[in-house]
């Protein structure tokens, strides 16, 4: 097992260097916070990491929950896990003061949600998912549940869910026809079935919260349809806890993160399943979204530390495998010992690209991250502009972490060769691990969907404009600097040619051709996120270049800012020429997976 | 689980439309076979694969073999099927008549394996090691030793191995240590370790035998220094067989194909291991080399065929689930019935890559078993060619299918949504069974090393030349057919930069600058790899407008032959475009992974 997951020199420099989140303690929103008391919370992380996730990585993927006698059995170490952190706080983090939370700026929090999910991603879920349903109570919620619920899920004594998807309703949620009946007790009677439920009802906590769409009966069709409701595993009654008929049908057996059950639930099967309202009538789906946010972001962060700890599994590898001898070398002389096999530049090549993968995604990770303290520390326009870029970026930051996440686990992989295929070493779980996050919280399809087709021309295109806006700004501060002047002046020319393509594209939509505009979709995220991730690159590197510019740096210090300028290099010579293949398929005319008449798969 | 695998029209569009093998039995080497008894043998493989393959195909992954006091335990069903395929004669499909097979054709054999494998690819490891170790005694052995390996190994009574990787020497064969002793005796004593032996000593068979490579006491230094022993689990001795000292010492728990164990084997503990050399000492390299590209050919093929069955299953899905409606009406009507998936844009793309990248690789799988088979037929100079050519390709044949054959899985999965990562689909399982196939048989990045370091230069550079040329003949016969003119002319501009590519990395070994020649050779290959599978595919694309042309078709051939030309369109527009970047960084004169001074890496 690699002893390393991820940098905490890395994490302290997006903390403090990119993103200042000290100075964040100055607006009253986070007055009751210092940057010594932030250090020490995140200390804290690193140590529950090191002694409670880390050393059950490997465990608790081999033993995966099983389903019992109607009962969810997971890994008894679950509950040592979710109770610690409980208490240390990290579960509440992210919620105010008010409602019992941390009030922790996001930027710390998503730095401890990236340490602990590079140590151990498979046991993260239960405490990452806890707080957004808790929040979505603590946001809607009535102060009845409030103060029945929000102390006990934060604790770890009670989990939290999102129950959206139905058997016949995951992308679409326009089609879920769970129902909920009213009664004149103030509850609802709900009905219908949930799958792909993560963590609910299992056997380490005594009660499971499900925050859960349904349709109220006679509401209207589709989306405008939907209300969200609390939907307890066992409700309360009299200080009791009494079974609310959530039926645990059974669990899927995932390809990876198996210390988490994807479970199957039935509720109102004996018509004795009770749900309270949150908020009004057929708003669910949009105070949901609050959750899904969150959850977006979280699954990118889940995508970039999966990838963190593969690299530096690999890193390790790579500096103690020897295997054949330097190139240049090769046959020459059989007597001589064979390298490290990092020497090889092929080698290089694969802990470069993991590398550039893992610290630009943590990047616009931890920038999405900064926008959302700073919706909390403005006011009026400039809280509009915060609130716009997190919103338009939001798909992004799940999508590229997450795919060039799984493409960085894979060169991982191959770094050990025959090794990297077998439970020896940790890549092959992470490989296994990372697949699930292109489709979680929304596929890569619907990202796609969601920042071509919504958030291009969000506010009529403001939120762009404010896109392009911060990604000029880094690039003005670049061409201060010799050194990063041609990386300013690409990044410039490939926003250039980004708007070329979307300008093309929105073409269609103006014209009505909905098909056409968004068929290719998923390439255009592809080419928007790689033009972002390369927008983080240089921003890191004008940090990177001022430290060495001021000087006086410890060795170690030195070798950080040297690395990050290679790295982002790196990024834009074997990276960012990929936008070249995607724009000219994004402007080709040939049409061939839109309004086809002819039998095409045969 | 799906129903379909893999498409037998398009077989036999490649066997009898592409590749014309009922032509060959023209010629004395085939002359025992005709038309209709290759459709017998391929009927029969369809049957068996059917029956005794596919069923098995879930069940073999969930009950992986054990190492149990000392002895490797795979399902028992294994010893039906390789049996069956012994007495079928598929096992010696490939083995001259003389040695006790059945000669035929490479492209048939190819054409059996690839529906083997997209039946159960974890299980056609064992009938696929066995006749490369039988045909190395074939070709190699002493009639002794024919005598007494080939029959009951092509039975599928023995199975037979590759032994060539240990602990410290994988990628790099010029390390090994294992060491063979002479004797008065005529046999060697053979002591050593081997690891990663697929198919080792397994219970399903009464022997395993090895072809092991080891070095004689008093060798050279390097390659030139490795013998290849043949080395039973045990010897025969009167007529019995007696233990020969090759002791199972455990097995790799692998992420996928767990149907075939991977051991970890130890010859020689009690000084009672006997090994006999096959044909002239420090001779074994070259030797092996033989069975080492029929199985890089077989790799290539693997990969080929999971992609064929997570195709099919995607596609059998997507025609049958529904979830949301088509893009333009989205949101529109809620009361509109959901509409099937592939009617959505983003999944027709996932589908159409799915396909051109499965029978583009076969298109390339099926050229190289060609030249195969043109080598047995031909004479001289001809036979040369066929040679060059297939020693050429052979890399990229093992590459191309295997890299992008797990980019095609991965889409799969991604069509199954959440059901993809969940056993309930068999698709995740096929992700998994299909990443050992870049690392298998030389890794992806020694595959670039042969392909640019060795192959592009190889006999002053003809081999190239002939491969220009085979591709130039492609193109000049596209030129006649108007509709694909445009495709000849992408291809011959693609042949164009691949050139130049080449001509700039090729000066840096003429000024014996090695690590820049090489450092980028995996893009290189993925480069060179883009562009052979457009040749491919336009060739497919011939046959495919010359029988519509011709007319007189059934509806189902109509639409098979239009799908080959949307698919072939479908692969100049959305995958050829991804050369440019190559070509980009190829060209470009940043150092970014050779001879760094700086620690790179932190």
């Amino acid at each position: 097992m690699a002893k390393q997951y991820a940098s905490l020199r890395n994490i302290k420099f997006m903390l403090h260097e990119m993103f200042a989140v000290s100075e964040l303690t100055k607006y009253p929103h986070f007055s009751h916070l210092d940057k010594e008391s932030l250090g020490m919370i995140l200390d804290a992380a690193v140590q529950l990491a090191d002694t409670l996730l880390k050393p059950y990585y490997e465990e608790m993927d081999r033993n995966e929950p099983q389903f019992q006698n109607g009962e969810i059995k997971v890994h008894p170490h679950v509950k040592t896990i979710i109770r610690a952190m409980g208490e240390a706080g990290f579960t509440g983090s992210g919620l105010s003061l008010e409602a019992g939370g941390q009030q922790l700026p996001e930027t710390i929090g998503s730095a401890i949600g990236f340490w602990f999910a590079a140590a151990n991603n498979g046991v993260t879920t239960f405490s990452a998912l806890t707080p957004g349903a808790a929040n979505l109570i603590a946001s809607f919620g009535t102060q009845e549940m409030k103060d029945l619920y929000i102390a006990k899920m934060l604790s770890g004594e009670w989990q939290g869910t999102m129950a959206l998807t139905e058997p016949h309703a995951g992308s679409s949620l326009h089609y879920i026809t769970s129902s909920a009946e009213p009664t004149e007790h103030g509850y609802y009677k709900i009905k219908g079935q949930k799958v792909y439920i993560s963590a609910g009802n299992h056997d380490q906590v005594e009660n499971s919260i499900h925050l859960m769409l349904a349709k109220i009966k006679g509401a209207p069709a589709g989306t405008k349809g939907i209300s969200l409701f609390v939907v307890p595993q066992k409700r309360i009654e009299d200080g009791k806890l009494i079974d609310n008929d959530v039926r645990s049908i059974g669990i899927y057996h995932k390809m990876g993160q198996k210390a988490t059950p994807a479970t199957h639930l039935a509720t109102g099967e004996r018509d004795d399943c009770r749900g309270w309202l949150v908020g009004e009538p057929h708003k669910g789906l949009t105070y949901m979204f609050q959750m899904m946010n969150e959850a977006r972001i979280g699954t990118g962060i889940a995508g970039a530390s999966i990838a963190s700890a593969a690299y530096y599994a690999a890193l390790e590898y790579a500096n103690e495998r020897t295997q054949g001898q330097p190139l240049g070398q090769k046959g020459q002389d059989p007597n001589q010992p064979q390298t490290l096999i990092i020497n090889h530049p092929d080698v290089k090549r694969m802990l470069l690209f993991q590398k550039a993968v893992v610290e630009g995604s943590l990047g616009l990770l931890m920038q999405c991250s900064n926008y959302a303290d700073l919706v909390h520390v403005t006011e009026g326009e400039e809280k509009e502009k915060y609130e716009l870029l997190l919103d338009f970026l939001t798909p992004v930051a799940k999508t590229y972490p997450t795919e060039f996440g799984q493409q960085a686990v894979s060169a991982g992989v191959q770094c050990f060769g025959g090794g990297g295929y077998c439970n020896d070493f940790p890549v092959a779980q992470m490989y296994r691990d990372i697949r699930i996050t292109t489709i979680y919280e929304g596929t890569t399809g619907i990202q796609s969907l969601a920042l071509l087709g919504r958030n291009i021309m969000l506010k009529n295109g403001k939120a762009a404009i404010l896109y392009f806006q911060e990604v000029g700004k880094t690039i003005n501060e670049a061409e201060k600097y010799d050194a990063l002047k041609p990386y300013a002046k690409i990044l410039q020319a490939e926003m250039g040619r980004l708007q070329k393509v979307t300008q093309y594209l929105v073409g269609f939509a103006m014209k009505g051709e909905t098909e056409l505009f968004l068929a290719d979709a998923t390439l255009y995220m592809e080419m928007f996120g790689i033009i972002a991730i390369a927008w983080q690159w240089l921003a890191q590197g004008i940090v990177a270049k001022q430290a060495l510019l001021i000087g006086n740096l410890q060795g170690e210090d030195e070798n950080f800012y040297e690395s990050k300028l290679h790295t982002m290099k790196f990024f834009f010579h074997y990276e960012i020429p990929k936008t070249q293949g995607l724009a000219t398929r994004l402007l080709d005319t040939e049409v061939l997976t839109v309004a086809l008449e002819k039998e095409i798969f045969v």
